[in-house]
């Protein structure tokens, strides 16, 4: 086997990802390696190079790499056969990384990434390349100690995920055959905030839309026009008030049309899931939980039904005694899986169209949830590979809370889509000091390995 | 008599202000000059100086001057008695200006005052030099040519008027002996908009509250808190759209109470008023007047009933998909004759306990309105006056559109107060390239020498 350009010595016990204090220098070495090369996808920061590395990275975890280009940052995509009859699996992630914010905010360079206090710290450590890393690690080590890998194994890395992944989709699409998997596998995000290992059966939708009233021409004088020209924000605070009854539940017609029953092993999942609610309200900085869902327990609210939130208003400063001449609200939903987002957006602006037939209202964003069911095939061979390396079942979580491009995978590809997060909870994506605990890392390739020998049991069903 | 320190020749005609070429030039040179002092009260600049420069002009006019200090910027008073048993007219004027605002958007320098196509340019031009100046004029006029006044005359300039006269009630109540007058006449803003000069019988008073609804301890990621924790910008469009029922009418207990019915000479007198509705609409760039009021006419919308203003709503801004932590309105009412500020704001208070118990009302702002009635004494003297000179009745206004402090002479003094605007409808006062229209001007000097004359008729009622 003809092993790539790395002159290192190989780790002892890498079979098991047991890593002795050298291999896990090595493993550390590596990924501080890779995160030094920056890839704001935002400000183009970093490319083409960073693009070039994922693809050396690739290379040497033994894949066959190509670039694929968009109309954007390109994806990297890579792949190896298994053994014959093993199944496809497409591991998800992404090279590119937020931008770095406000530098007096860190504590060490973000791209100078370091280890202290048991964490590697930098831009890009949780959020996305310690955890796709992970994997490439696993892959590599796998294939150094076995001279393959146990299963078929595709894998992509997205260029634009900070960016909201603009055209992962039509990658998809139009890739569908080279994509085409049994399983796939991303890990991005924190594990639970209870810090147990999860298997995440999918995530909720999301839709955004601007809401905007338009009055005069221009601000004008409330004395001198008060009663005598229509104030826009009368219009839409009625408008907006208009969408929930007093109890807070959405009354647009046809909101939570589409939404289905909660699966009996979701119901199931959330009894198990531990939840510290005190910890979250505190977290939060509030006493108690919306009193507009009063029937429903946490992980219900999350899961179970869509939000509908104001993420904001603006109409101009609040200085001046004027008549605003244009007030927007912008608001998004969180979609569970069954509800479309052009059916939700329908919904919206008929309700609008009926309240205030003169305010505009613009999409934003609409992305489908993505579910895949709790009873999979997959998920017992990801629990017991993780249960495995871990000592504890992992929790098993159906989709809730956020939203990620995940339906590309679900409803594009038509595979089933398990999440395996590696991140602390404290990881700071997105914010200033992000990390990566250094044992979640070590955990997050030993549990790649687990997994990918545990898939290799069951049988392909699709094509390689 | 001794004349003061203006060396230059005394204007034919003076006695009528008539004015030949020479004394319209002379009269224009002393405007200009005065007009080149910066006085902004808000940045400081041009002070002290500007009160001394004050001060100088009340004394070439004949007054005995002096300083009220007040915390904030000083306000110049002086007086000079008139003929035995003539009443006390008190002049009312503001000394200070607008800061110049964008340099860039003045045609000219702000503080280099010039004479183009018939009009003076210049920041104070119309608000409030060239207006306070005219009455100056006409006394220094009145006393060169007859050695004295028709009546007595007191004479205050405001030092603070662009900031609110935050200080000036005090001082009313402070120097209610000094300043006691039969009747208060200020000039200040434009003539009507149709051109024709006016008598303003009072204006609205004001009230602006703040509105803050609080949620969690910062912005919450929607889809992670999303129906968990609640979102204080529904409160709040709530808590607004509750304020006002569907047709657009206020529904806050109490909010229309203490609205007197128009007295039939306000009646007749808003019957009097020409009315250009289509110009106004095409200058606010709206189609027809708020249907929220459609029972009533364009004066009685201005005049008859108080406003509710949505002034403004913030959030934070609307980028990202986040829960408001946060979510404040600022609303303002202009108040007619009769409503108490402190009432109003309990009445809003209480409706905002009853709807969000949690929100905060405070308030930023409040004056009464003022109010001297049409049928006043007074009126048909200045009536007269004004006709004597333009050949033709001024409009006489009801109390409506925006709110000067004009209370402290009705309520707090216990006079009648008569406005005499002099500016055109475009004088651009607090905007850049503020003017007025040479002819306005000298028609105003004429003008006030013929108001006092008129007023030395009227039997004295007040301690001069």
């Amino acid at each position: 086997m003809a092993l790539p350009d790395d002159e290192r010595a190989r780790p002892a016990d890498a079979v098991t990802a047991n890593l002795d204090a050298d291999g896990k220098e090595l493993m550390l070495d590596r990924l501080l390696d890779y995160l030094a090369q920056p890839s704001v996808s935002a400000t183009g920061e970093g490319f083409p190079a960073a693009t070039h590395r994922a693809v050396r990275e690739m290379k040497l975890a033994g894949l066959e790499t190509r670039v694929i280009d968009t109309p954007g940052r390109p994806a990297v995509f890579g792949h190896r056969a298994g053994p014959a009859g093993t199944p496809t699996v497409l591991i998800y992630g992404h090279y590119d990384v937020q931008p770095a914010g406000p530098l007096a905010l860190w504590h060490t360079e973000p791209f100078v990434p370091v280890i202290r206090e048991g964490r590697i710290w930098g831009r890009g450590t949780g959020d996305n390349k310690g955890q796709h890393f992970a994997h490439l690690q696993a892959l590599r080590l796998l294939l150094e100690t076995d001279g393959g890998y146990p299963c078929c194994v595709k894998f992509i890395l997205d260029g634009e995920e900070e960016l909201g992944s603009p055209h992962l989709a039509a990658l998809v699409t139009d890739n569908a055959g080279l994509l085409a998997a049994d399983v796939v596998i991303w890990s991005d995000g924190p594990v639970h905030a209870s810090g147990r290992w999860c298997v995440v059966h999918g995530v909720r939708g999301a839709l955004a839309v601007r809401l905007t009233c338009r009055g005069a021409s221009r601000p004008l004088h409330s004395g001198n026009f008060g009663n005598v020209v229509a104030n826009p924000a009368w219009t839409l605070v009625s408008a907006l008030a208009s969408m929930r009854d007093k109890a807070g539940r959405v009354v647009i017609e046809g909101f939570y049309d589409d939404v289905p029953p909660v699966p009996a092993a979701d119901e199931a999942a959330y009894a198990e899931m531990p939840l510290d609610l005190a910890r979250v309200l505190a977290d939060a900085g509030v006493a108690e939980m919306d009193p507009a869902h009063g029937e429903l327990d946490y992980y219900h609210r999350l899961g179970a039904i869509p939000t509908l939130t104001i993420n904001g208003i603006e109409t101009g400063d609040l200085k001046r005694t004027i008549i605003p001449n244009e007030a927007t609200a912008r608001l998004d939903v969180r979609l569970v899986s069954g509800q479309d987002p052009a059916r939700v957006l329908a919904a919206i602006e008929t309700h609008i169209a009926k309240v205030a037939p003169d305010a505009e209202v613009t999409a934003e964003m609409g992305m489908p949830a993505s579910r895949t069911p709790l009873d999979n095939q997959f998920t017992p061979l990801l629990a017991g590979a993780i249960a495995a390396v871990t000592g504890e079942p992992p929790l098993l979580v159906p989709a809730l809370g956020g939203t990620l491009p995940d339906y590309v995978w679900t409803s594009i590809l038509g595979a089933a889509s398990l999440g395996l997060p590696m991140a602390n909870i404290d990881e700071a994506n997105h914010g200033p000091n992000e990390n990566l605990e250094v044992d979640r890392y070590l955990t997050g390739i030993a549990i790649s390995m687990s997994v990918l020998r545990a898939l290799a049991a069951q049988p392909a069903g699709a094509p390689s």
